[in-house]
Formats: structure tokens, C-alpha cells, sequence
């Protein structure tokens, strides 16, 4: 049985991908600027096949798709549904051009309402759901995308101008304590969760504290301005390869002039806010920083179970400022936790006990992933605030610095 | 003093460029496909660029550039005007859009017409004829990067339907005899030239034989078929290389399906036309092909003597066909030794004895690259007639296919 | 106070280190067959760099290093004693030659001796086991380096002739139940380990079953032939990829020929022995057969905890046989978990909670590797028996193949 | 009908290669420096491949091979004979070991001189000779590759002591003028040539001077000094791209400590000598340098024209000195114009007008690498002298500086 606000999650959260685009023109929705990255118009595409993929075949007898070439064109990675197009080639797309992929998702999504105001089974209100919390990651994507195209743009153009909104002066940093023991995480409610959140699970936790707030640009650039950069002792010896290779010297979007710092933005470059939360690191950066300050960074598990009392709140996409702000802190709880920047953890991401993948072709959502990523937990700036929980487990590669990424310190008990 | 036509010349090339974008989208112009081909709109910036810099600079006193950033962005290799955007990256530059970059040739286009009809003095003149042979450059370039373009992507979407041009058969391959002795090559003409033609000088020829047309794609065919490509005794080192490294089988465009052979063009995916003189062949292609047939590239001295005494007339970019196409062959001469395809020879590109570069920053134009490349002769399909001469040289690196290069076979006395 | 056998244990492992040179040319002991891999000259150089550096410079007032540059050129990774040689060109270091640097290692042992003759402290008689414990690792990895170098000789020299040992038949593969539970792990004794083994700590262990044994060479086979490395599904995205950019069709050292199948050991090319625990396969290939077994790998808390209360007894490098074998296995418990092949656990190399690396040079030994590596347990045929520990903690990269790496399936509770 | 001499020429020749091994021990004569580049012991067994393959696979009916893997193993490029070893990877053929590559010498020798002895046929002695020349050329190259792998050492090992042999102070550098005109070029006597010598034919030439001796370490340090390596005018675009992904600021083995300059050369670390030739330039560097100095490189005829009269006298491999040396000029003639430093030309390396390679699988031996790579002439320090003519060409890449290769200045008549 289909949940009775589907339909209408469905009109609102496809209406917002579109609505994302509008700032940008043709040329802006067509370029790739790396291989990690998409196209935004490459993000309209696919979101749209996965529903016809995944949805109008099985929920649309007869459904003839669009354009048949687009089952491969669109398909990002699911070998179970056949080839796939060069990922680093997607900004050579020319064509179909926007106005076609704009018509590519009026045709789905007719079709798809159509189906919603019949109704669906379980099974395909399940797979509606996964696509429309699929696109909203992709929603995340093609604003962490267009900011790295726009950031390499010498004059760095403006995606939209932002919102006035002034940080909060950023309080000291203080450190909340939480008691070990044996603690469960992992999802256990009756809404929707991703499968690597389950099964929930008993870990066990030595006594550990948290910071009140995430690193702030101002204290990073202090690591900046001590050599951080140039100390080898501080780092993982891949993150210090990976320093020299790069020649890495601040987080990504900063520039210095004569002395002062600034950061392109979604909103154009701007000074650098000393009181925001710093992002933009990879979690070689993160860690580097922890061991600079005297920290580590936190488990996810115990980040999880700081958080699990804490709802949701805080600076998402839908505040529209697509940045970072330095915000008051709580006086009984760390602070920040939702929103801003995604927190690195120490943890590698894997399967939890017991994991098992979605059946299927949609069983390559996730488990194919478990190698060589890292968990960031918390959701950011551009994350819309109805796709987190406390139990979302985010995973990027550790030098990975395109996503809001930033740092909660952690100390042991 | 400016000479008569300079102002109806401008004219009329800077409306060309533009028109060949035409049948182009936004995203169709933006889009880089491979780091030696550029988008159609850097080729519409990077050639007002030229004549802001070299002519309204000196010409147009007070000037305003229209956009301080373009002498950076829109600068191709011009070490002495300054630094130069990344080469492999001018796709991601989808700011300034299309419709700015044909603003900023109106802009510079007024301001040179306005020079131009007060006069220039001969210096300029020059410079802005240059400008001029230039942009034709630029124009033949802007049809191969978009082929490119659109030949990567899946669907051969086509630039603009072909007119209906049909092949005349090809005749069987005849040879015609060139006495030896001192020649004279180079230009010497009061007419424009580059650099590179000049100083015409003598060499030395021993007696040799042109073939009376290019190699047709039908001849080329059976040397693919006769397992051409895995002949390691037919290749040059560095060719056999090549071959293996890039799983080379055939021409560029070119594909089988089920045994049948079709190759995309600016029209869209075709038969291939066994009449037609084969292109998209590299040096070592042709090197190959030549050492197959029992025969040789021409040297550029050998090419220039037989062409010396023919016009330029042919199958150029103004037939509209931009494609190359089977044509009856003279009984006297040589037959499409103009337009059609460009024709490898077996010389490296080199100063000419006693060459000397343009002076200033335009003796970038040609000099420097006189290092790895190999001489190509006679025009092609994309080149207006107009640029043509039987003393140009153009020039190539040994591994690129991209352009419409074809095969012109030789024999020794 | 140093402890009473150091002294003897100093001269056997040192002694051992030379005798493993012996059947090997002046060549064999020169060259580099990847950068991952060592000279053998370097091993022996190197291990003797660390007593120099870490203990004589402390423990011998006035004692003169062997040659100065050495401090350079066999210096592996620790930034905090200065600048090293490039790691992938240690196979040009012809000179120093063999002899010199035997006689370098007589040099060093010569005034170790001396040292622990007269008595060290506590804290320098650690850094001497240290030494000891290092000298082992190296002793292995010595193995797996020449092994991979004469492998890709075409000719599959022996390093030396294998004595004779027959495998045991392989029994059918049994499972054995662990009741899950709060368990602890790393090590508490009061003999040597890694700083990384510590703290000892509690984790939460849901029910799980280990296999009674290894996979063996003829399970493996049955994956490769029922095409295990052409279904994508079977794989991690990371791994699939690496299976298609390496070609890679079966374990490292197998080859087929007319179907037969045989594999490149320390003893020559030999038949594919059935029966044996199957080793050099990455990370992504353990996992990948898992999948296909229907089973997945164990967590090393899973496999410490089953170890735990056995010895260290099987296959190892004193036995002479470098290589694995067949071998019975216990009733009441898994066997072949000590010795044969290192086996991948599904848990990616981290600090323990609490975890404080060494201080000093010395903190850069193991802690800086905790990002992108897995964990392997049990030691191989190559490692020698006194050095391995239920709580030992082994670590490479999830595509490395050429350690004598090996599979222990597990299961849910 | 076998020449005379040919088997004295034999054991001379042959005698020289072992000789040239016997300062290096069994891990210098293995290790390979960069792919260009190869093992003593490689050229030592693949000079004796080639008369293995070439000559007694004919002239010694029933001959049987040394070892028979050895086919494949030292085989360079010769495709019609068969497969090759990996080029980039003969450092790890650690066996055969040195003693067993000198038995085969010795077991290919005695072969050899058998035959010899017996007599050859014309067309066996021809390829013999064939032999002794290309054996000739890896003596040579063995000396530029062992430079190249002790150079790279930190310690600057000597290859062996270097004979004293004080330079002459460099005279000011004078100019000597050739007339233009019709000259031949090509060898025409009834010695030994190599097929790309041949046809001996005409070329025309406009006046031209060539410089009285090679540009020094003295003068080239003033352009080093200069800045020459910082400006992009200077340079060829291909060389400018290379100075910068390279970070080249001055010749290889050159080394600056506290504003004083050395040089690596075979008899370890020197002080640069001012008054010798400059030599380990690219071809890039050569003309940089010469643009530098308002002047350019001669072309291959003309080079050829003014060496045609003189005989082949200098610094050559027999002195001992394997290093370029200053010395006095003539008055009435280029000086040094042998030996000493091979002298980059401007010529491309390509066919003589009607070149025939070869017949049979030594046509593989020069033709195929008629691609890419530069002309240049008159031999070396490291050159057998009687293996030079004045019509001997040379090649070599670009951006190649392993070689003794050196700049002569033109100019224009």
C-alpha cells in the first residue's frame, strides 16, 4: 500500500531538482569538471531514468520509454541493467541538450503520477520512495558539482547571489562527555531508511567526548598559518603523499591575496567567515588537523549515539544560503550536528553485522561501495533537511574534498 | 596602405565564423572533446582575441578591451601577450556564455571596421590580414572539433544535413612522371603568405611519380581487410606503437556493424563511399598504407613542383559538402591535388634555409612549432578556397587524425 | 633491565636474515621488481639502518655510522630522521654492492653485540626488540619480494629446491559456531607486540560460524572456471574495476597452459596443488569469492576471538617449505588458522580505541598506515613462528596480491 | 668473399664489449636506469643474439642455440624474428646471470670463428660485419647507460679512474664560411655504410658558415646564467613544455652546490671544465641555445659538406677519456668535428631519395625509425673511431640528453 503523501512528495521533491537548474544556463548545465563530477543536466537525466528503470517498467505495462538510448546514456552505475556511458566523458553529452531532458522528465513524470493516482503495491511504493530520496542526493550533487565547475572558473560566477545571513560569533570550543557502554545504532523505525543502515546493531563504546561545535574556518586557517601543510609528523603518510602530490596548502575554494584569505562560494568569493564551520577538507585534512589540536576525530558509532537524541535542525538547503554559518551552540548538547558540513569519521565504511544488500538491481546502491570510503555523518548546507536522520551514513573517498566536508574533534573519555 | 578589399574581406570572414556556429546549441559550443580540439565558442573568442590584441591595441588608441579577463582566457600560446588559460580545460569555461562571446565580436568587430575605414597603415594592414587568414584557420579547426565532438557522442548527432552530392567512381590509379632537377619552392608572390612558405628557395629533386588521385576509402578498406593494422613489418616504430596502444583498426569514424561499414560525418552516420579519398588517417596510417601499396609519401618539394602550376580549385568549404568526395581525374595533371583532404608528406616541418619568424609576439604564429610535426599539403573539404595556395604549409603531428588528412601516393623516378 | 635471551635472539634472527640471502646471485639480491617490492640487498641494509639509527646512536656514545649516506639511502619512511631515497628506485642502487653491505650488517651487529653485551636499559633493550620483531617482517617480505621478482622471469628460477611434502586431501569444509557476546581483543601479555595491538578492548560480537579450514587452490578454481572474474555482481565497484584494468583472470603466479593449470613458487613452476589453502589473491578477490560461496570474510574481533585461545602452530617459514599446504584439520576447531597464508578479515586497518602510537621516529611505525588497508590475521608460510601473536595484526592495500594472502570464509550466527 | 680482416676485426671488436664490463660488478651490469636505457648484461647477451640469429642461424648448419628462451629474451625490436622481452622491465632478467651471459659469448664466439675460419660467403660476411658495427654501437651505448645508472646513484660512483688530460683553453669562437651550391651527400665508397647512408645523392645548399668548434661548458653556463631556461622565447614549444614538466635548469649531471658547478661524468663528480664541449643536451636545449646566441643549427647536408673533406680524428672511445675535452682549433677548417660530442643537427631523420632498407629482418634495423627523431653527426668520447664516416647519421629524440650529444653553431651564408 502506498503512503498517502507520496504523490505529493513526488511533485515537490522532482519540482525542486528543476528548480535548482533554472539559475544556470545551458553551457553551466552541460560541463563536467572532473571525473567525480556530473554534468547538472547529467543529474536531471538519470534521476529521471531511475524511475523509468526502476518504476514505469514494472508499475506502466506498455510504458515505452522516451528514448531508448537513454537506458544506457543515464545509467550511472548499475551493471545489473546493462553498459553504461564513459563516466568522465559525460560533459561531451551535448545531446541531448536541456530543453530535451527537461521534456525527458515531463514524460516520466507524467507517466509516474499517473501511476501514483492509481496507486502502487508495496514493493513499487518502496522503490518510488528510494527514487525520491535518490534524488535528492542528487539534488546535494548537483550543487556540490556546479560549485567545483564554477570554482574553477577564474572570474568564480556567481550560482545564485546568497541570502543575508551574518555568522554568529563562534563561541570557544567546549567538550561534551558521554559514557561508554553498550550502545545500539543503526535504524529501527518504520519510515525510510537506506539498507546500510541496517541491521540495528549493539556496539560497545569506551567513555569518549565530544566537541560542542565543528572546527571553524578560523581555527583551521590557525593549523594553516603553523605550517600544517608542511609538517609530515601531523598526517596519514597517504594524506601526506597525497599533500606533496597535490601541493595541497589550504582546504579547496580558498585563495590568498596579499595576505587575505577568501573562498569562492555558490554565492561568488567572498572573505573568508573566521567564525563558520571550516569544509571543503578531505578527511586527510580532518585528520591531520585532530592531531594538530591534540584530538581525533569521532567514531561513527559514537557520533551516532551523541546524536540519536538530537532532531534533525539546523542550516540545510532549504535556508538557501548553500554555505555554511557560524550559529550559538546549546548549552547541554554539542551543537551543529545536523547540517552545515558533513562530519568525517574515523570509520571506514562497511557492511554493518548482519547487512544485506536490497535484492535485485538496486542491490548495487550501496554494499558495492564498502571499500576504501570513509562514513561522514550529519548532513550539510546543501542537504535537504527531510533526507537525514541520525543514522544516515554518508561515504566519500578520503582525499575527496568537493562535498561540504568538515571536522567535529572527539577526545577519549 | 590598406589594401582595397581588406574592409569587404573582414567582413565577410567574420560573418563566416559566426554562420558555422549556427546550427549549433549553446551546449554544442561549449563542450571540449579532447585536449587538441577546442570548443566552438573559444574558436569565436580566441579569434576576436587576436585582433583586439594585435590590431585595436596598437590601431585604436584608447581602446577598451572589452573584457580585461579575455587576454588571459583567450589567449591560445602567445607567451610574450602574457598567461594563457589551461589548454585541456577550455570546456569547462561555460562563462562567458555564447551569446557574450558573439557580443565581444561585435564589440571588436565595430571597432575594427571603424579602423579599417579610416585606414590603416601597411604594418597593420598586415596584422589585420593576418587576423584574417587566421580566422580561416580557425574556421577549418571549428568544423573538425565539432565533428569530434559529435563523433564521440553515441547517437552522431549531425552538425546539418549533407546536400546531395553523389561520388563520381573512382578511375583505376594512374601514375604521372615528374622530370628531376633544381626547383624552386616557396612563395614569391606579392600576394599574402605566411612565415613559414618563405624564403623561396631551390632544392633538388631526383625524377619521381605522382598517383593521379588521392587513396579512396574503398582502397584503403582492403587494406584493412589484407590485416593492415597487424602487420607489424608495414609500420613504423612508432606507429606499430600506436596501433597497439590504441587499438587503432581502421580510420577515425569509421565503424562495422555486422560487416558493413559506416563512418560519421559532419552529416551524420553514412555507407561508407568507396569513391571517395580516404581521411582521418594519421602519418603512420598513411606511412602504412603507402609501404602496402608498394609506393611512398611525396616529399613537400615533390607535392609543391607538381601543384606549382595548378589552381586551387576543388571541393573546399564553400561546396557546402564538408565532406570529401570521388570527382573525375585530368588526363595531364594530378586530380584533387586541392581541397578534399588534406595530403601527408613525408617531410618533417622545418624552417625553410634562411626562414625568419615574424617579428614581436606574432613570431609565435608559426616557429615554434617547427619541432615533431609532419608537412600536410593542398586543403581540404573544410578549408575555404580562398586560404589555399600551392605553397602552404600545414602542419600535424604524426598520431593526429582528426583532420580531413588523406593519402597521396609517390614512386621514385 | 634487558631481558636474559635478547642477546641470542639478536644473533639468530640476524643470522637468519643473511642465510635467507644465500641462494641468490649479487643480481638477484639488487633488483626491483615493483615499487612495492624491496631489493633484498635493501631489506639487509635497511634492517640494519634501524639498529643503527634507533639503537647504537643512543646506546653507543661515539659510534661512528658505517657510512654516513646511509642514513639517507636506506632510511624506508621515517620523515622524523630526515629525507629518503626514492622507493621506487631502490633497484638502481647498485652500490653500495652485496659484500658491502654484509660487511655493514657485521659493522652494526659487531657493536649490538657489544652493547648487549655490557647491558641495556629498559627502554633501549625494547627498541633492540623492536629491531628484532622488524628484522622478522622484513625476513617475510624479503620472501614475497624475490618470489614476485623471479615470478616474472620468463624462465620461473627456483629461489631454492622445496623439500618434499605432500598436501593432505582436503577435507569437505565444515563450520564452526561462536556464540556472540562482549568479548575482548588486543593484546594484554607481557611480551612483545605492536603498539597497534593495543589497548586491549571490548567489542560486541553478534553469533557468527568460521570455516574449518581455508579455501583451498581447487575451491578457487571452481570460482574461475564458473567465470567468477567476469560477473560483475559478484565484485566491489573498486574491485570489478581493477579486474578489468589489470586483466586480472586468476590468482597472482597461475598459469594456464592447455588447460592445465600450474603456479610459479619459491620452488619453480609447479602443478596447481588442489588441496592447498589458495593465496595471492587481493583483498577484492577474497571478497568476490565469498560472495560466490554464498559466505562472507570475518571481522578480525571475530577471528581473534576465535584464535584466541589457540596456539601458533602450522606452516611457517621454519618449516622450509614456503609455501602452503594441505593439511587435516581438528574437530573441535578451525584449522590452519597459524601459518600457510595470511588471511583478509572484512575490517579496514584502524586505531584501537585509546590507541597511542610509539613516541619519537618509532610513532611513525605503524600508525600513519591506518587509512585504505585491511586487516590480515594468522601469518603464512613465509612469516617465522616466534613472531606472530592471536592478536597480530598484519595490513595491505585491498588490491595487493603479493603476500602469500589466503581466504577464511565466515558466516552469520 | 670474406674481407681479410674480418676475423681479427671479430675478436677485436667482440674482445672490447667483456672489456668494457670488467670495472662494474654483477649488480651494475644488471640494473636498468629508465626504459631507454639497458643493462650492461643485456647488451653483452643481445650483441651475441644478434650473431646467433643473423649469422649462424644460417652459416652453421645444425648449430644449436645457447639456450633456446634466449630468442625472446634479447631480442630488441626485430619483429619478423619473433616476439621481445618487455623493454622497460630487462633490469629484472636477473637470470641469466653475468657469468652465464659471458659463456654464452663465449659459446657464440667460437661458433663464430669456426665459421670465419671456414670462410663466409659474401652475403654472410656483410651481415657479419653488420654485426661487429652494431655491436660497435652498444659498445657505445653500454657507456652512455652505466653513465646514466651511477649518475643517478647519490654517491656519483666512477666507472673507473679517469685518464689526466688537461683541457686546452677554449678559443674565441670563429666562423668559416661554405658556398652554396650543388653538392652530394650519402656514402659512396666501398667500405661498410648503414642503408640509411644510402643513396649517396644531391642537395642544393645556399651559403652558409659553420662555427670553428662546439659550443663549451662555459658558454653554456652563460646562458644558463642568463636565464635561457626561463624564457619561453627562447624555446621551441615542444621544449618549453618539457623544461617545464621536467624542472630542467641546466644539462643532465649537472649539479650547482653553493654557486659552484660539477658535472657527474664516468669518472665520478668533477668540476665543470669551461673550456670543454657542452654535451647531455637535448635537442631542445641545442636549440634554445643557439637561438640564444643569434645563431642556429646546421642542417645534416651541411654538416655532411664541410666534414666530407676531413678525416675522422679526435677524441674518440679509444683515449680512454669517455669525456669531451677542450683542445686547439684549426685555422682553416671546423674544428673538432669528430669525436668528443655527437653534434645535433636541425635535419629530422628520414629517407635519403630512394632509401631501400635492408632486405629480410635487418631491414628493421634503421628504416622503421624514421619518425620523430633528429639527425646528428661526427661521433663522440664514447665512439669506437673506426666505427664513424663522415656520412654516418645518427638519431635520436628531441628531448633524449643520455647521450654525448653537443651543439655546433650555423648561420646563415
Amino acid at each position: 500500500m502506498q503512503p498517502p503523501d507520496l504523490l505529493k512528495r513526488y511533485e515537490d521533491i522532482r519540482r525542486t531538482s528543476v528548480a535548482l537548474a533554472e539559475p544556470l544556463s545551458p553551457e553551466d548545465c552541460a560541463a563536467q569538471s572532473m571525473p567525480d563530477a556530473s554534468p547538472v543536466k547529467w543529474h536531471l537525466a538519470h534521476t529521471s531514468w531511475f524511475f523509468e528503470t526502476f518504476v514505469l517498467a514494472k508499475a506502466a505495462p506498455g510504458y515505452a520509454p522516451f528514448d531508448a538510448s537513454y537506458r544506457f546514456l543515464f545509467n550511472s552505475y548499475y551493471n545489473s541493467v546493462g553498459g553504461q556511458y564513459t563516466r568522465s566523458e559525460r560533459g561531451l553529452l551535448t545531446r541531448p541538450d536541456l530543453e530535451t531532458v527537461l521534456a525527458f522528465r515531463r514524460h516520466v513524470d507524467g507517466h509516474v503520477l499517473a501511476c501514483l493516482k492509481r496507486g502502487l503495491d508495496e514493493e513499487l511504493a518502496s522503490v518510488c520512495e528510494l527514487g525520491l530520496q535518490h534524488e535528492q542526493q542528487h539534488q546535494e550533487l548537483l550543487l556540490t558539482d556546479v560549485k567545483h565547475l564554477l570554482g574553477r572558473n577564474p572570474a568564480f560566477p556567481a550560482y545564485r547571489p546568497a541570502p543575508d545571513a551574518p555568522s554568529v560569533r563562534a563561541e570557544p570550543l567546549r567538550w561534551h562527555s558521554f559514557p561508554g557502554g553498550l550502545e545500539w545504532i543503526g535504524y529501527d523505525g518504520d519510515g525510510f531508511c537506506f539498507d546500510n543502515e541496517r541491521p540495528r546493531h549493539r556496539v560497545f563504546l569506551a567513555d569518549y567526548q565530544l566537541a560542542s561545535r565543528p572546527v571553524t574556518r578560523g581555527e583551521y586557517l590557525e593549523f594553516v598559518l603553523d605550517g600544517g601543510y608542511e609538517r609530515a609528523g601531523l598526517w596519514l603518510s597517504e594524506g601526506w603523499s597525497r599533500v606533496r602530490e597535490s601541493g595541497w596548502r589550504h582546504p579547496l575554494y580558498w585563495h590568498e591575496r596579499d595576505g587575505e584569505w577568501f573562498e569562492a562560494t555558490l554565492g561568488g568569493l567572498r572573505e573568508l567567515d573566521p567564525d563558520a564551520p571550516v569544509c571543503h577538507v578531505s578527511h586527510y585534512e580532518a585528520d591531520a588537523y585532530a592531531r594538530w589540536a591534540g584530538a581525533r576525530l569521532p567514531t561513527e558509532a559514537e557520533w551516532e549515539t551523541a546524536a540519536a537524541k538530537l532532531s534533525p535542525e539546523g542550516n540545510f538547503a532549504e535556508s538557501g544560503l548553500l554555505h555554511p554559518r557560524g550559529a550559538g551552540t546549546p548549552a547541554d548538547a554539542p551543537g551543529q550536528m545536523f547540517g552545515d558540513v558533513w562530519e568525517w569519521t574515523s570509520s571506514a565504511y562497511g557492511a554493518y553485522p548482519g547487512f544485506r544488500p536490497l535484492s535485485g538491481g538496486l542491490g548495487e546502491y550501496n554494499g558495492k561501495f564498502m571499500s576504501g570510503q570513509m562514513v561522514l555523518r550529519g548532513g550539510s548546507c546543501a542537504t535537504p533537511v527531510s533526507h537525514i536522520r541520525p543514522s544516515y551514513r554518508n561515504f566519500f573517498y578520503p582525499p575527496d574534498r568537493w562535498q561540504f566536508s568538515g571536522i567535529r574533534l572527539a577526545l577519549d573519555g
